[in-house]
């Protein structure tokens, strides 16, 4: 029996604990963009420290950003052997609407086959599944390669204080290359790898008209309404095509090549399969774009939300001095966050009209990244996933972000290989956020293998 | 000396008395819209009862309806003489964004010449002012004519029980005219009678796409994102003209005849003074038409409320499921409020894409109304008006609704004279509201010379 049969078994046999763990993980409600949550973070760090010493991890220990702090750890037994740097978060995303979710998403809750809870999927899932797999690996004998663990706690707020640390932690995190487990499959039965993922420029822009609120039977009709102003300004954002018209735009994005539409065109989620998963009366899109390449090989700008005036129950009659819209652009190589925010003011410069005021905060960004795809490491992912779930991964374009990977690209000068088991319909940053708990177990055989097929071929 | 000038003279000794009791009404937060303030509806209704009984108003009473109830009494004891019925509202409006008032809503401040309370000028100041020239009037040797008073509790939300109500109570409320006090004059020193009110639609628009929040990295750019349709429709509503597009909507609006445009015209109203007290960066409106015409005498639609996806502190990278607007017209006659919901449904069933679905819900109307400016009564509210301020009141169209003078005429056949002491900045239905006090004196005095000078020429 090798090595890696026997972790395997260890970690089918253990299976009820690691689950039972990830639940203890997931009941911390580690919200990272809401201040009232700081006591939670600390929490969830001090959870996720000691899982790690229990397990055998060394040098444990929470370090302080000038925001949330990072989890590290590592296991450096394996002399002569590569070292590889695992990157996950522990922060979660906001819970509201909360009274869509069909059960507390703080209370972890198995229905069938899914796990539901904020965070099950993006990411604590996705942690505690290297982890465990760490875990079988140490009691079965030792890790086969040096490991650095960063388990950062601002992801989801566009890890503003990653990239200071890793400079400041640079002697520490130096390694061969880097495995980012924020990453997802295309469905149980088809693993995939993305070995691209779009950029992000985030924004609010502020309407503003009259200096308060007014009567909009007194004044309606006589000054621009910053409900409508905003509407007017966002509906010129796309054009009848459904091409974002910002100017330049699309002038750095990479061109889709032949080979690469193929490779794209190899994905098995039709567009009937798409649109059942988001529940859209139809699909829409940039024209001449297939879904596949919509969501992942083309920018796009999207509404994130609306606020202005009266929105409570029943009618009042008011015409809002203010009004808000969060906007996003996904970003392709090669736009750059700062141009399009430059592109996005240019717009509001031309098409604001002088009846209202308008002003643009930049919330975060960050750029798109691709990976390349013949490293022994991608070589080694590609293994390990075709061993545990018998078929090829596809190739592709992730539509998310992932700042943090180009941030280790840039800081620490390795590639990460993006490999994580999350699905499309687990609901991620939206109400009833499930993890499909036979991927949970087998990402954890995933890695295992993976682990020790990348200190065999690098 | 005459009874009016005894009364003015009685009124004058008990100002501070008459602001005092004023501020024990605006400290009862009456919201009718917000079901969690019934309480306090049914609380204002008996301070009102209590007060009335107090001045020596006979058969005081507090009827129910299928809503908030209705604040009933009367004064029957000038035989021969005219039966006026006095109408007020004892509602207001909701208070938020809270955090704009400078002091508290229900805490009633005087800061200067003002008192800033929800409410001070819509209309429980109107509603003091023509009790208190009641009480004045009383306390001097009785009234010149007869009077029924109605102060009803849902004005803010449409009146939607105040028809039944005066169906049911007809005889009680038979009168020879009505006096409407939920109005206002241009300033200070220039008394105005409206003649005109528009008419209200309101309505709330949803628009839905995915049948639950999504990720806006992984599904962004393949479906339409309600967000961004629902601000296409909202753009489409209006031309380059600022004229509303919906079908047919202008087609039975009562054209402008150049007599009228003139009267209109003599208001002092400046664009710039206008504007100033808007406080927004330009004027805008209907090509084609004055600022005094586009207030009063044009129809208008007006955004009152947007919301949509995430809306809390910092970015959350939500593709929302769904967006809503709150939308409201202000009709001119001949409009039709159920024809306007017509044309509504009209635009969206022509305008709305098949990639998301849409759902209007209507939630209050009523027409718009036009007064006889050659009546006793009027004539009678002119001069009363002339001998308190000293000049001659400007005739004008009121931009705001109020549904209740229809209904009036309607239900019981009588024309309103619209006479309040409202001002333009007072802030209604917005953060600050507040009533100028000499309007509140000055408003006492003129309704103790209205009921004097219309039980002479009526």
């Amino acid at each position: 029996m090798t090595q890696v049969t026997e972790a395997i078994a260890y970690a089918h046999q253990e299976r009820g604990r690691f689950v039972s763990e990830l639940k203890d993980l997931l009941a911390i409600p580690s919200i990272s963009t809401l201040s009232a949550h700081k006591p939670d973070m600390q929490r969830a760090a001090e959870w996720l420290a000691a899982n790690m010493r229990g397990m055998g991890l060394e040098h444990v220990e929470i370090l302080p950003t000038a925001g949330h702090p990072v989890v590290v750890a590592d296991w450096l037994h394996a002399a002569g052997r590569p070292t590889m740097l695992i990157y996950g978060h522990y922060d979660v995303q906001p819970v509201d609407p909360l009274n869509e979710w069909h059960t507390e998403p703080f209370t972890p809750t198995e229905r069938g086959d899914n796990l539901y809870a904020r965070g099950a999927s993006d990411m604590k899932g996705q942690v505690m599944a290297f982890l465990k797999a760490i875990e079988a690996l140490l009691q079965t004998g030792g890790l086969p390669l040096n490991v650095e663990i960063m388990i950062e706690g601002e992801e989801e707020i566009g890890s503003p204080n990653l990239e200071p640390f890793m400079r400041q932690q640079a002697a520490k995190l130096k390694c061969d290359f880097s495995l980012n487990a924020d990453s997802g499959i295309i469905s149980p039965t088809l693993p995939s790898i993305a070995y691209g993922l779009r950029g992000l420029a985030y924004f609010e822009l502020w309407v503003h008209g009259p200096d308060h609120d007014l009567h909009s039977g007194v004044f309606g009709g006589s000054v621009h309404n910053p409900a409508q102003a905003l509407a007017e300004l966002i509906a010129g954002m796309h054009d009848g095509n459904g091409r974002v018209t910002l100017p330049g735009f699309y002038d750095k994005v990479r061109t889709l090549g032949v080979e690469e539409r193929g490779e794209l065109a190899r994905s098995p989620i039709t567009d009937a399969a798409w649109q059942a998963m988001t529940g859209a009366p139809q699909l829409y899109g940039e024209a001449g774009y297939t879904t596949v390449e919509r969501t992942g090989a083309r920018p796009t700008l999207e509404i994130n939300g609306l606020l202005s005036g009266f929105t409570g129950e029943g009618s009042k009659t008011v015409l809002p001095a203010k009004a808000m819209a969060k906007i996003s652009m996904r970003l392709i190589p090669d736009q750059d966050d700062k141009e399009v925010e430059a592109q996005l003011r240019a717009y509001l410069a031309a098409k604001a009209p002088p009846t209202i005021r308008w002003e643009l905060k930049s919330l975060t960004s960050g750029p798109a990244v691709i990976v390349s795809r013949d490293t022994p490491a991608m070589q080694a992912a590609i293994k390990a996933l075709e061993a545990t779930f018998g078929v090829k991964p596809v190739m592709r374009l992730e539509g998310g972000s992932v700042p943090v990977v180009s941030m280790v690209q840039k800081g620490l000068g390795v590639d990460s290989i993006l490999m994580g088991f999350g699905l499309p319909d687990d609901n991620l940053h939206a109400p009833n956020e499930k993890l499909h708990l036979p991927n949970y177990y087998k990402g954890i055989d995933a890695y295992i293998r993976y682990f020790d097929e990348v200190a065999r071929l690098s």
